[in-house]
């Protein structure tokens, strides 16, 4: 299991290339959701998004034979430019594949980050598998998507909100595979277990929320708009986790985040890519949960299709 | 003359409230650009826009007479917002003026940070004219957009491109009221007199291009969707700092300006107003001139409408 002490120490590589993050209270949040309402700005990284963090820990503790044998991961985005651009700040080649319908905005990102893009598979899972069979074939090192060195990465996030907010009440935290609430619940808990963390994902792919509820792995259908939180088959180390430290899992429709994409563009003036907004539309589910209690949201990234962002701009 | 020292002064008000904003280089405006770009990302600062920065330093510098009448003055949002951020952490009282038509989200955003928002006159001058009548009846203290604590204190992220890369060639930075480009020239010409600063603005708001082409003041005609930058009556203060420092000013048209809020949108993720944008549209008017040099664009704030959102998405 992560320890709070096993984040402390992801500072030190984490912060070698890049700063904290803001974390901003919004009246026009507040009066949308009826609480003091903060925003952790992991939009405002570089790439976009908080697996930034991850990889750079990732990197920074390779041992030096798989260095030289270079990176082999899949990606629906995020991750993947998260990849690229420790690999690319730690001097190693980066192979990366992506499902064939991958948003080309972050295959553009990644391919200008100096790694190797391939597409493969009809989703995140089939491009993993093939990743996984090169790297082995190849001899470099596999990096799946909950690797503990990426839990232990972005957990620097949770410490910040708590750094920057000790005395918030409730962290709401988009789930894919589950690194970002991991390290953000193991930071909270350990700090004060009375802050209460929600998980949230989307409700057109819940296979994560129904793992979680039922203690077991269950895949299901996914059919969500929202690359960053579309997770077919639940990741089993996260989930350990996320049974002993979450303490509820919201699901929120398509539409409703589509809707919390464009009130966090009116209301924050920032580009939030869909997985960033199911925070805020999960706050809007519970609002006499949240009355008169410090509340965050984790806006997790920024990278979201311009054909997306025009659809959520017309619901 | 507001020299080097006057700025770094403003380090301590300005950093007791906000934190260095990031300057990204994207792989994806290199390609459009033709050369190495990077984004200073004053849209990330609270309250969303630069200006912030000298609002904080003046507050800081303010008589103690002066802090118990409050603070007067006219805004179209971004120096407004700054002005009542400001007043808000140093615990004084501010009344902003705006112009009839001023921006519905700036108006609240104001008023969320607790200002008394007042609205007045056609356009800004109208509305400066109002604030700074005020400020003499009540006997208050009138800041107008250009003072010189205003100037040192936008001055800081100046300093923060030069520290994060000490050998940049091109800074073009838009311009309203002139504080942001004359900051940025007083410390990059005193690092290094090389480095090229070339100032922007809309093609629809001539007058600070014409007075500093001219050498005198010129008032023009102002119709630009770009409130940032929409200026009728030139600021003979920032006009002779610019005469002395400033290198090139280049027009850009309104739809070219809507076009590079889609591009910075589509290609950084990150939301800019018109102002914002102006920066990227006039490199892409010179890309022989930029080729192989080091080039900064300063996006000097994010708060655009959503109507004016929606407008450049459909250009």
């Amino acid at each position: 299991m992560i320890e709070l002490k096993d984040i402390l120490l992801a500072r030190e590589p984490v912060y070698r290339h890049l700063k904290p993050t803001p974390l901003y209270n919004y009246p026009t949040l507040d009066e949308l959701t009826g609480t003091q309402t903060w925003v952790k700005h992991e939009n405002h990284l570089p790439v976009g998004a908080f697996k930034v963090r991850g990889g750079l820990n990732l990197v920074a503790r390779l041992p030096e034979a798989e260095r030289s044998a270079g990176l082999y991961t899949a990606s629906t985005g995020n991750h993947g430019q998260s990849i690229a651009f420790a690999a690319r700040a730690a001097g190693i080649r980066a192979t990366i594949a992506v499902p064939e319908q991958a948003n080309p905005g972050k295959v553009a990102a990644m391919r200008g980050l100096g790694a190797e893009v391939v597409h493969h598979g009809r989703d995140f899972d089939e491009a993993r598998l093939w990743a996984q069979q090169q790297a082995e074939e190849k001899g470099g090192k596999f990096v799946g998507p909950t690797d503990e060195e990426l839990i232990q990465g972005v957990g620097t996030y949770g410490l910040e909100i708590l750094e920057a907010l000790p005395d918030v009440d409730v962290i709401i935290v988009p789930v894919g595979a589950g690194s970002g609430v991991c390290g953000t619940a193991i930071v909270a808990k350990a700090i004060n277990p009375e802050i209460e963390i929600i998980a949230c994902q989307s409700a057109q792919a819940p296979a994560m929320k129904l793992s979680w509820e039922t203690g077991r792995p269950v895949e299901a259908d996914m059919n969500t708009l929202a690359e960053g939180v579309a997770t077919r088959v639940p990741f089993e180390n996260t989930q350990r986790i996320m049974r002993e430290l979450v303490d509820d899992f919201l699901l929120v429709d398509d539409a409703d985040i589509q809707k919390a994409v464009a009130q966090m563009l009116e209301r924050t003036h920032n580009l939030v890519e869909e997985a960033g907004a199911i925070p805020l539309a999960a706050a809007l589910q519970i609002p006499d949960r949240l009355r008169d209690r410090k509340l965050v949201l984790v806006a997790s990234g920024g990278n979201i299709s311009m054909q997306n962002l025009r659809a959520a701009l017309q619901v």
